[in-house]
């Protein structure tokens, strides 16, 4: 192994991606009740770099998100990605936040609670812009909408994640309103992870907002979960497997740091 | 939102995947020294179900797992891909496994020290079966070959992770020497992801081992990451991106338990 | 804030405590069954110096690790930790080592499955020998001791985690006999954590094996848990606030992990 | 093991500790510039019962957590505990709080840039009040308050971990200030954690502001850490073991979760 030469030049490779990782940061959000949510973003911001580039300046991509004070909506997250495009003389500018996103549930005449609802955005620009948002909705196993809730008397049966591609806008509490009617189960549990992945799609597939959607339903059981996962419109064959090869590596470092940590 | 009927009949829905999601195994693989390695492994297995299928039995997944009482090595991996295939009717198997792999380094008349890498094998049989291998190499701070080595001085720089399809059968020691060869600095520190990136490229470029490669070099600073990747042969340029966007999203029950936990 | 000297001398200040944790080592275990079981063990070891001490050998800790080549029963157990103390001329040795551990369950006619328990063991060698012992042990939904238990139709209630000091040696499976045997509920559901905690306790109780136990019940909803504890014997009251301050700050590094990673 | 019965009398089992764990909540604190900063906290909830205490209403922490609308500082930190101490009757309440903190760094003239320092506070309320401030600041690898700072050209050397007990109110930005001037190296480096240790020591020693703080430094290797810990004033030797073997066991579920999940 120590004779190998690199002889192979390596001034000629070309470096696909170029950015900052889980840098976290106060943002703030705008929900569907006109208010400005303060909440916490994990973020990636990278680049494609045209062949042959010879380097990339990373403060910039700190400066750039200084700039916008973690004032994150749609507006703003299409102005980054130009601003980042354009300073690093990028192909294509990759924008991923991850947040928290809490809103009060619960009826008139209960005790009102913050409810969680993880999200994620991704957005690139390159000669046009694209935006995914995801959220993962928990599945509790108790009857949650009904009038004798009680805290402590549960435990999870679940997550729904479904991204999508929206073709006009549509409030996260509206996503969420959308999973959680199709989640609701019309008849009696058990339950299998196909047929609630069933019905979160056609309740999505109902509304005629999406371009493109993808729904997994993860049940989880102790020491390991179990999972369906559906998309519209349907991806071409071949390039499934490679999608998810790619997945699991990219996810590496981070798949390696849930694993060890 | 409320009145809205899921009018689209769920029954048309078609599940693409259906699988078991993290589970925990120990497991025994082979190294270069002929013996074999006890270790622990998390796995994923799922199938693509074809149109129109009226479900699946997921404890045929645990099943199988059993039947091979952990033992993973190349031939098996195929094997227990084909027994998924049949056994599931399905259009493709895939088997995804993740574990920390550990070697002894150290020079003769050091201290030797077991090492860890967390390596991932992403199997998939479709027509035709496409494996890769991932490993994360650890890339410290102090000059951790030199004869001097002292535990506890140093520190981490970052992790190169590179994920391969191989021509021909590679020992994992055997990648990880290639990385290491290409990390270590050819001239003094300071260090930069781009530079350190095209010089792993380099060495695995220089082999001829491999069909297709994946470096990904992460540089840990205090709050963030920076990172640089390269890819041969370069993906087309319209896949990339939507590559990425579904990286993401499948990653997001995951992600989101990274992040909240 | 910039002004202040460090007048202190730094040279009087004792260092109480020194070691390596988070160490990864694949270790063999011994199961009731007669057999080893290899694992994957996460360790903290460390020693309290006496006053005056000048220095440690950080080496040491990995040497010792090495000589007993992952072999861990309670035999080794201590053998380590007089080891420890040894070489190290330390007043007193601690060794933390957390694993899986897996056996097959299930009755006859069914088919069988690996079931996962996180393990903890501490042990510590000042004057005397003292080892505690911790399991986790998952609080399925469905009715798992059923004869119909069916695959991915379930969910997670919560976990029992129990720490003990025995009296008389126990096997882990027999301890976790005990726990299962406590938290499942003699009347219907729903449940409460005080009640499972307290039917865990009298369980432990009634066997008169051990010295001293603690007892966590922790139901998992959606976005947070609640729990109850129970120890005996009772401990003291000025104690009891002030191991949980520094149980929360000795655990500063890894929750902080937990939180951002 | 099957034909144990629980004939102790579970009724009689004394619940020691009862709560809410892990809750996450936009909450807003106060920085020394004055302003209100946003972050998002997860919290720990709990009360000691008296004795023969019939049950508990898990539904009031949250309530009182409403009540407060994530209002952070001093005066609501002991408002809420006194709240929660008689609302559920209790001996003793606790309430503790981990978050990232953010504040500003970087000279005239430079990029300035978001830094994040994990905080905790733990506040316990029986016959009198009781407050543990804890932080968690990172050691680069590179001169950092050096005039040409590059982004991308560090790595992380470790965390020091500094937990107090406050004579007089001290702001976080002060604490890390005294942590960072202890941390950085009079002579160069190699550095060992237990010199870093005692100089951190010595800054806070020398303020004379502390009633008690202990010091934890941390230098993280591949695959492992080293870590030196003191605490001023000196533990009570008998009890020291006892501590770290109730934090062991306090923390089990979250380490369980960081090492399997």
């Amino acid at each position: 192994m120590k004779d190998i030469q690199s002889s192979h030049d390596s001034r000629r490779i070309n470096i696909r991606k170029v950015g900052v990782k889980s840098i976290t940061y106060p943002i703030i959000v705008l929900d569907r009740e006109s208010k400005t949510q303060p909440t916490l973003a994990r973020m990636n911001m990278y680049v494609n770099l045209p062949h042959r580039f010879k380097g990339t300046h990373m403060s910039r991509f700190v400066e750039i998100l200084n700039r916008f004070h973690g004032q994150f909506n749609l507006k703003t997250f299409h102005l980054i990605l130009e601003e980042m495009k354009m300073r690093l003389e990028a192909e294509a500018a990759h924008l991923e936040i991850e947040f928290p996103y809490f809103f009060r549930t619960g009826q008139a005449g209960q005790a009102s609670r913050m409810e969680r609802y993880d999200c994620r955005l991704h957005g690139s620009l390159a000669q046009t812009f694209d935006l995914v948002v995801a959220v993962d909705v928990p599945v509790p196993l108790s009857t949650r909408h009904g009038p004798g809730e009680t805290l402590g008397f549960s435990g999870i049966w679940g997550y729904v994640t479904a991204a999508v591609r929206m073709k006009r806008f549509l409030w996260i509490e509206d996503l969420i309103g959308l999973i959680e009617q199709g989640a609701a189960a019309p008849t009696a549990r058990p339950e299998t992870v196909e047929s609630m992945c069933r019905r979160v799609s056609a309740a999505l597939q109902t509304t005629g907002s999406f371009h493109w959607y993808k729904v997994v339903v993860k049940n989880i059981a102790s020491g390991y979960s179990t999972f369906a996962s559906s998309e519209w419109p349907d991806p071409v064959p071949d390039r499934s497997d490679g999608l998810e090869a790619a997945c699991f590596i990219g996810g590496a470092p981070g798949a390696c740091e849930r694993f060890s940590a």
